[in-house]
C-alpha cells in the first residue's frame, strides 16, 4: 500500500487529538485515503513537555522544524499552532520545502490569507482549513463543494462556542455574565482571557472566511460590525424568553441588492428555531442557496477530537489529491477575482428590533417614546412594562421593552438617540437586532 | 477555458432543473469546476413533449441514446431516469462508451450497485450519487469524506419527504392518513401511487446506501426490517404528542458490539429534539462519529432544485476529477471488501416502547396487564388512560397507553402476544418504538 508521510506542527489539544487519530485509527484512515497515512514527526517547543502530555513512536518527536522541511519523504503537514508569527513564517516555509499544509488557524488565515494562499499557487502547493471554522461541522467542504451549484443567498451561524456556552447559560440559569465566564473558565470552555471569543473577533473572523467562500467577497475581519456579548444584562435574556425569543451571538452573511451585508452582534431568534435552540458549546450554520434552499448544519464547534476529526479529513483530502485540485480551482484568495461589493452603508439595511428602556413610571412616558418611534416611521409590535409595587413612589425609573415591525437601522439608530434624549428616558437605551 | 461537454439522459422534473442550472448559471459553475460546463445533449423519450417542458439551444435535444454513446467528447452524463430497467442497461452502455456517471436513481443503486460499481472499476469510470439520497443534504460527501476521520457509530434520519409531510399533516391537522395523502397528491408531494414511499420500501433503499458507505456493510435493502407509516392512526400521534413525542418515520443504523442495527419504523422522538422538529416534506440526518460527536443535517429531501442541485455539484466534482480520486480511493459496493456483520437478532435490542392497547373499562384490567409487562421484565415508564363518561356502561373498551423503560425488543414483542391473548384487552396491540 502506498504511503503518505506526515508531520505534526504543534502538539497542543488539537495536534495531539490529530496523532492520536493517526496512531490509533490506522486502519481507518487506509481506508478512507486508500494508503497509508503514515506520522513521521511532531515538532514540539518542549519535548519534556509533549512527552508528559502523550506518548509517540521513538523518533517521532523532534524540536527542530528542520527535521520536517528538510525530509522531502514529509509531504504532508498539519501545521496547529496559533497566533500570527510565527505560524505564518512556519507555514510559508513549510510550503517552500514543498509541503502542502492543513491547518486550523482561523485567525492566520483573516488575517494573511491572500498573502498564504497567493504563495501556495505559486509553489503549487495547498492548504486545506477545515477545521478553521466551526471544528466538527464540515462548513468549508459544504460551501466550496457540496453547495457549488447555487448562488447562496445567506448565511447565519453560531461559530463561537465560548460565547454560546455564556448566553445559553445565563439564559437557563439566569446567572450574571462574570459568574457564567468564571464557570465556562473552570469547564474549560473560556481560555483565561476570554476577550477575542467573547467580543465578536473571533465570529468576525469565521464569518470573513465564509463569506470569502460563498460570495467571493475579500473580507478584512476588521471591517466587519461587530458587538460581542461582553456587556450582554441578564434583564435582556429573560424579556426575550418572555416574547418568545432567545438571545444569540449570530454571524450573518446576507447578499442583498446593495451588496453583502455583514455582521456579528446578540440577535433574538424565536424559540423552537433550530439556530435559537443551539446550546452550550455547539456551533451552527444555515445556509440558504437559490436552488437548494435552506440546509442547516449543528455540531460541536471546538475541542480536541471534533476539530482533530476536520483536520484528519483534510489531512486525507490531501493525500488522495482531492484538496490540490479543489485549490487550484477555487482560486480561494486570489486577487484576480473581482470582489463582492460589501454593504457599507448600514443605515438601509432593515429588520425588526428589540429596545430596552428605563423610563419614569408616570402618564404621557409611553405616548412621548411612541411619538418619538412613529416620527421615524418605527411602528410598535409588541410592549412589556410590568405593573411595579404601586406603594412605591411613581418616580421611580421603570424597564419599558418595546419589539418593533421592520424598520431601517438608520431609522432606528437615529430614534434611539432621540430617545435617550427624552427626559422621560435614563441612561442608554439598549438596542438589539430580532431575526424571525 | 477548457470545456467539459455534458449530456442529460431523461429530462424530466429533476433533469430539466439540471439543465437549467447549467444554461442558465454557466459563469458560476464555471467559477466552481474552473472549466465552462457544456450541456451538450439531452435524450429523451419523446422529443415533442420535452419541447413543451423547456426550451433547449439548438441541437441539443435528441431521442436517441447513441447521439451520446457515438460523442467522445462527452465525457460526464447526468442520467436522471427512475426505476431498474432501461437504466441499468443504459448505465452500463454509457460507461462502456467511456462515460462518467452521475445518478440520483437510488433504487438501482440500492438494487444493483455492486454490478454497477464493480463495473464502473474495471472500465475506469466513475459514478456520483450524492442526489440519490436525502436530496439537497450533501449526505454522500459528508459521510464518504468530511467526517472520514471517525468510525460513525450511528447514523438516525427522516430520509422519506413523502412520509414525513404526510405525518407532519396527520399530527398538525389530526386527520386521517387517507386524507392527508389525497392532500399530499394534490399538492405534489405524493405520487399516485404512493407505496414505495408510504411503506418504508424508499426510506430503507435510502439507508441501505448510506449504511454501506458509513459502515461498509453490503446491505440488501429488502432485508432491512421496515414498517411504514401506512397502518399509522391519528391517535397515537395524539397521545404521543400528549407524553411529549411526536412521531416521525425514522432510519436507523447503529453500530452495537453485536453488529450493525437496521431498521425503518414510525418512532417516538421527543418534542424539541431536532430529528422531531424535522416537518413536512423536510429531510433530515443525524450522524455520531467517535471524534466528532454528534453532526445534525437538515434540508430539503427532494423537489426539482435541491436535487439539481446535488447532481450539478456531482457534475462538477467529477470535471473536476474528484469525484474519480474518491471513487478509485473509497471502493464502493466491492466486493473485495469484507462486510460488516449486520445484526439480525433483532429480540436482543433494546429500546423504550409506546404500546396502545384497547382495554375492557373493569376493575382488574390495569393489573392484568402491569402483570404482563412485570413478567417480561418490563417496567413502566407512564401510562394514560383518560376518564370516560360515566353515564355509559363500564362494559365498554377504552384506550390505555403505556410508555416502558427500556426493555429488549424480544421482550417486548413476546410481552405484546400474551397482552393480545388476554380477556381484557380486544383486538391487536399498537406497538411503536421510541428514542429519547
Amino acid at each position: 500500500m502506498e504511503k503518505t508521510n506526515i508531520a505534526i506542527v504543534g502538539l497542543g489539544t488539537v495536534g495531539s487529538g490529530v496523532a492520536r487519530l493517526l496512531l490509533d485509527h490506522g486502519d481507518r484512515t487506509a481506508r478512507h485515503a486508500g494508503r497509508t497515512m503514515w506520522l513521521r514527526k511532531a515538532v514540539v517547543r518542549d519535548i519534556e513537555k509533549a512527552k508528559q502530555r502523550m506518548t509517540l513512536p521513538d523518533g517521532v518527536l523532534t524540536d527542530s522544524l528542520d527535521d520536517v522541511i528538510n525530509d522531502e519523504e514529509i509531504t504532508v503537514v498539519a501545521q496547529l499552532i496559533g497566533g500570527l508569527e510565527p505560524a505564518r513564517t512556519i507555514m510559508l516555509k513549510l510550503m517552500e520545502s514543498g509541503k502542502d499544509i492543513v491547518t486550523a488557524n482561523k485567525a492566520l488565515l483573516a488575517e494573511h490569507g491572500p498573502e498564504l494562499f497567493d504563495r501556495a499557487r505559486q509553489l503549487g502547493r495547498s492548504i486545506a482549513f477545515e477545521a478553521s471554522v466551526a471544528g466538527g461541522i464540515p462548513i468549508i467542504a459544504n460551501i466550496s463543494q457540496c453547495l457549488s451549484a447555487n448562488q447562496l443567498q445567506s448565511l447565519e451561524g453560531i461559530l463561537n462556542g465560548t460565547s454560546n456556552f455564556i448566553v445559553s447559560q445565563m439564559d437557563e440559569k439566569g446567572s450574571d455574565y462574570a459568574d457564567v465566564v468564571a464557570e465556562a473558565q473552570r469547564l474549560g470552555y473560556a481560555e483565561a482571557d476570554p476577550t477575542m471569543d467573547v467580543d465578536g473577533t473571533d465570529a468576525a473572523q469565521k464569518l470573513a472566511i465564509l463569506a470569502h467562500l460563498a460570495f467571493g467577497a475579500t473580507i478584512n475581519w476588521n471591517d466587519i460590525p461587530r458587538i460581542g456579548i461582553d456587556g450582554l444584562d441578564p434583564a435582556d435574556l429573560r424579556y426575550a424568553r418572555e416574547l418568545g425569543y432567545r438571545i444569540k451571538l449570530l454571524a450573518v452573511a446576507n447578499l442583498t441588492e446593495a451588496g453583502l451585508e455583514l455582521s456579528v452582534a446578540p440577535t433574538l431568534l424565536k424559540i423552537g428555531t433550530p439556530l435559537a435552540e443551539v446550546r452550550n458549546a455547539f456551533n451552527a450554520i444555515r445556509a440558504v442557496g437559490d436552488a437548494v434552499g435552506p440546509v442547516f448544519y449543528h455540531g460541536l464547534g471546538a475541542g480536541q477530537m471534533p476539530t482533530a476529526s476536520a483536520v484528519v479529513a483534510d489531512l486525507i483530502d490531501t493525500a488522495v489529491g482531492r484538496t490540490k485540485l479543489t485549490f487550484q480551482t477555487l482560486e480561494y484568495f486570489c486577487g484576480e477575482n473581482p470582489p463582492r461589493a460589501i454593504q457599507r452603508d448600514a443605515a438601509s439595511l432593515k429588520g425588526r428590533f428589540y429596545l430596552r428602556l428605563l423610563v419614569a413610571n408616570h402618564p404621557g412616558t409611553l405616548g412621548a417614546i411612541a411619538n418619538v418611534l412613529s416620527d421615524h416611521s418605527i411602528s410598535i409590535a409588541s410592549v412589556i412594562q410590568h405593573e411595579t409595587d404601586t406603594s412605591e413612589s411613581t418616580d421611580r425609573m421603570v424597564p419599558l421593552v418595546i419589539m418593533t415591525h421592520e424598520a431601517t437601522e438608520g431609522a432606528a439608530s437615529e430614534a434611539t438617540n432621540k430617545l435617550e434624549g427624552l427626559s422621560v428616558v435614563s441612561g442608554s437605551v439598549v438596542r438589539l437586532r430580532v431575526k424571525d
